[in-house]
């Protein structure tokens, strides 16, 4: 694979194989496979644990990584084609994927929806304009899938089950005070009807259903691993054995740019917090979430600071598989 | 000591050997002390000389420094416990703290007051949260203190005037358009009175006086180290005879969060400016200033320039001691 | 020379010795010119080409480059002398410069005009101030002039042509939205004339003339150099045979802070455009532009897509020229 935009182009193999070698990493695996190389880090949206675990990645395989904030420290960008540029942006992608190649080994990108027309945000423009256009192999750093969150959450899953085939996995719903992107919740389909679990998405309705891609996905994922993939709107009957709890917290698709009239269905919901209660009916089941998480909203305190949470675990994988999928690109 | 966040914390023998150690940066020493590690400074607030001294600093020992800017670049963060998340930070201390940990081996903060309530501001809640949920050493880049600062201040005067014991020092107010952080103030107190000095603190009245925690530590310090202390509000009789004149604006504590009271208050004391009438009065004294400074504001142009002023050197002092501290951390 | 603010203090031949570094470089030289030595990048404009190809130029030279934004990330700037510093600005440039120089070994400055009176912003005050308190060279990365782009676009010409001598090359300004800086259409007259092409200045009226200290360098340097220099608003007879287009869209220096007024007069020459029209009048010509462009105001799809656009190999170029800019004045 040239790139690595979403999981859904990557076998299950090709997936264990960045996962083994991210465990490697993880256990001390020294690499200069960067070396005198260069990432681009392109960042549409804020980010902690992305930027830190990209920067840190590829300067421990000996490579430099520059960070470019288009519209803040660089120049905002265009991403239509044939357009005439009379409005913000300064600068088409073409030339900036052109211009990047030129300069670095390795192009990632993070740009979320802008949550205005889910017809358009789910084509993934950006990021799939500068893999047309760069002549480097580009990686998502989160758009509309997160798959380096999946790797991470994978590989979590791994080091605390064994093998994931067959465990009672749970993506749940959560209230969040503002509509956010469905990307880790895709993703968290994929990854784990990919790896054979027995997947459960909990929503409160049918307007929290995900994207038909990613549902579709999981169904055909599940079949060829031999897992499955079923969806409800009962709590107690999802939590019920969960073996792993995921929590996130997403924007109804059909209210996507009309959230006012989204806001007052979503504050029913604030009941689908993760806490001890719902915990309590799980098979021991350990929880995570992909982080940043609002405490007491999305989950409580005691549930975080539980032994079962595996969050900080889950986000210091981010810098191994990362590390795994850069090596990975740059030897192909 | 596992952190650096107040040298309140740390001996004089053991804030000597830091500047033993940063004497020998100074001269040439090579070290390689933060190979294969890595540092994250946290900003909260803007740098120039920090961000520069520390991430050369770091990567002098052969490591690197991922720069984070909460609330811009990275997730605005909460600070309170046992809240529910429902305001603007998307991400609690005790995440960012535990993941930081796992990818950095040293995390540093610059987290200034909020200038709205001095009882909150003075429990310094920002980096004691990183301090209690870090894993690895947390370094203070200024927040109601501004420890480094305070080295590269001292390192200065040792090079200037050989010990510092018993030798006269002023530290006095000046007139700033804006209420500033009373951090380098509080600093300044500290160290001089730490090493042994005799020390004048000159304000405009009570109202400026510092917070009385650092009164009573210059105090004790004085009464440890063989120096002295005492407070005045005559402008003559404080720089008679000084040897180092050290200025710095701050905002009048009684006047936190009404800071319209404070300003027709503080606009009367215009003349505090040190200029050269003033600096006449002294035993050939010293100047100097820990920057940003307002030149004909704080000082005027003929302080700045005169061979008398050494804030030039003591900006340079920043990334040695810098230096020395981290070794020192990483190597407890 | 110490510092490299305008190829106007450099002779042809000097220059030349950069671009013949710059294809070895190019070709895969490696050197470790910058070993141990730091580089400051002051930016106080977005870059999205700059930044990256400094930053990772010094990386390749075995340097460490620190990128500040002064109003941002750092403290804002004053630049005016004597002055009493009531205003924004916390720091003056005499500080800047003089501590940054004890940090780093080269200080690269990015600093466009500000639009508002042209008789001021021509006396390019910010690098000037820098240049003049730095103990280390100055590297403009674009003011009132851009001389790095200068010699990545002659180091393309030289690639497409061979020798630049006596070649027809014609600058044409082209409809933008907004007023831009003349910066890169200066330093285009500068360079092409320095290396003796015929060159032609193509713009809609006496308005939009450069500044008249660019327009007689370029005659001093053709009479100098055996090249030419033309002035003309006329299309057709402009594109006749020009062997090089490079386009630039800049602001009408008479209406500098008066742009509500040049806008219906600019406006008026949206037909300035480069399209495969007028390219059809050249002789084989070869079309360029600095970037970033915006597509189909500056230029057509058409023009930027075709094999005789060289925009995105003169991007390229700054990488490699830059680094022997940096390599030249770090050995001078």
């Amino acid at each position: 694979m040239k790139n690595f935009i979403t999981t859904a182009d990557w076998s299950q193999a090709e997936l264990q194989d960045l996962l083994d070698l991210a465990t490697q990493f993880k256990q001390g695996l020294s690499s200069q496979a960067l070396h005198n190389k260069s990432v681009a880090l392109l960042f549409f949206n804020p980010s902690l644990r992305t930027r830190t675990s990209f920067e840190l990645g590829t300067w421990q395989l000996g490579g430099h990584a520059v960070v470019l904030e288009p519209g803040k420290s660089a120049w905002p960008l265009e991403f239509e084609f044939g357009t005439q540029m009379t409005g913000d942006a300064e600068e088409h992608v073409i030339e900036a994927a052109k211009v990047l190649s030129r300069y670095c080994d390795l192009i990632c990108i993070r740009a979320f929806p802008k949550f205005e027309d889910w017809q358009i945000d789910r084509q993934d423009k950006v990021i799939k304009a500068f893999a047309e256009y760069a002549s480097v192999p580009v990686v998502n750093m989160e758009t509309i899938t997160h798959p380096c969150q999946e790797l991470a959450h994978m590989q979590a899953i791994q080091e605390k089950l064994g093998s994931a085939k067959k465990k009672k996995y749970l993506l749940t719903w959560t209230y969040h005070p503002k509509p956010l992107n469905t990307a880790v919740a895709n993703s968290s389909l994929l990854i784990a009807s990919k790896f054979g679990m027995d997947v459960t998405l909990l929503c409160p309705n049918e307007s929290y259903l995900l994207d038909e891609r990613y549902l579709s996905l999981a169904k055909q994922n599940a079949e060829s691993s031999g897992g499955s993939f079923q969806i409800t709107h009962n709590i107690e009957e999802a939590y019920q054995d969960a073996q792993i709890v995921y929590a996130k917290s997403w924007g109804a698709l059909p209210y996507f740019g009309n959230w006012e009239a989204e806001k007052s269905i979503r504050d029913q919901y604030k009941h689908f917090i993760v806490d001890e209660e719902k915990m309590a009916l799980t098979k021991k089941g350990l929880f995570s979430h992909c982080l940043p998480l609002r405490r007491n909203v999305k989950a409580t305190d005691a549930v975080l600071d539980a032994d079962y949470c595996f969050a900080i675990d889950e986000a210091e994988n981010r810098l191994h598989v990362q590390k795994a999928i850069m090596q990975k690109l740059i030897q192909h």
